[in-house]
């Protein structure tokens, strides 16, 4: 059986283990809150969650782990037919990964951990972040999935990152990075309605405290 | 036939270039600096360089245009065989662009174009450029290749990533960020030596002085 290596405060593990939720495939939760002790370092190559433990090894990065279930596990497709189409997918989800959810990140310290993140770096990740839901809102479908009828490997992207890209807007930027882009906002209330991310969102929360101990005391 | 829409200056734009001139598949080179105007945004989503115009439209990102290259071109094969083996070398690719070009870009302002970084931005990049270089000498074979003896998509991200986050660590940080990894200096050496590369790096130099003028003035 597939194992997924991660913890479930972890936005990257959550679109893998959405995507294995809505397919239906039968997997093990291995905690596992990544890092650079050579234990670690052993099951991601840069310390990274979520890792996915396959009969064949570890694979690390959630858009290819997302990519491999796709090619050999059953159950509900998160591609269309057609390569091209399929590349087209793979694009929206690449674009929400680095261009909003890279550029939120830089700010995760500041919304979520009470530190404070230096003004360069802030004033650079708005504009990267606001660039980002700007080729979004150009590229995307939201019909109302991200690349159109069909739930895809990009809504996976779009669920766990758009959401704290909003969350990091309020918080750090004082603004709605949303506020023109009514679409994004009806998909996040649409997934907050699917059972699968119900599920996701009571595990998060049922690890939270573990996870904030665990940074406060800088201890893995 | 297959249009390579970028400029040779552009490293991304060399590794889609080197993948089809490794492969032999013929394309035609269409100049084009992406950007934010109305036309540059129809080609790219993101006003990105290298964009792959196919009989099925525009395909951005160049990691997905070297798989989409792959999945649908003849000529030499860029990927081993085997679904987690791919994933395997995906995964390579992906750490190099993540955890190395994208931190060493940070610094090209300084280290290329007359700019200063500001410092928290400098001290960041420098953290997570050694941290990523630690992870491709961890997960890479170097045999002479990255994922081995057959040369694959990962080596077209390092070919054109770790030769600029060398030179970044020698104008910027003032170090060899190389010291510890000679497979890598090897490496680099040993594409020196690649007809296709030589060909690249004299068409870069070519189109050198166009593109320094550009930056400088701004224009594109």
């Amino acid at each position: 059986m597939l194992k997924l290596h991660g913890f479930a405060v972890s936005n990257y593990y959550n679109m893998v283990k959405l995507a294995l939720l809505e397919k239906g495939v039968p997997f093990e939760e291995v905690l596992f809150f990544g890092g650079q002790s050579p234990e670690a370092l052993k099951r991601s190559p840069h310390g990274k969650v979520p890792v996915l433990e396959t009969e064949h090894g570890f694979l690390s990065e959630t858009s290819l782990i997302l990519d491999y279930i796709e090619q050999t596990q059953p159950g509900k497709k998160l591609l269309p037919e057609g390569v091209f189409a399929q590349a087209k997918v793979h694009e929206q989800a690449k674009e929400i990964e680095l261009y909003i959810e890279l550029p939120a990140r830089a700010l995760y310290p500041e919304a979520f951990f009470g530190g404070r993140v230096d003004p360069a770096i802030k004033e650079k990740a708005k504009a990267e972040l606001l660039a980002g839901l700007a080729t979004l809102k150009r590229n995307g479908k939201f019909a109302p999935y991200v690349a159109g009828e069909q739930m895809t490997i990009a809504d996976m992207l779009f669920c766990f990152s758009v959401d704290l890209a909003y969350a990091v807007g309020k918080k750090v930027l004082e603004m709605d990075v949303l506020e023109d882009f009514p679409q994004a906002k009806a998909l996040l209330e649409h997934f907050k309605q699917n059972p699968n991310v119900q599920k996701i969102a009571v595990d998060k929360e049922a690890q939270m405290p573990a996870f904030q101990e665990m940074v406060r005391t800088g201890k893995r």
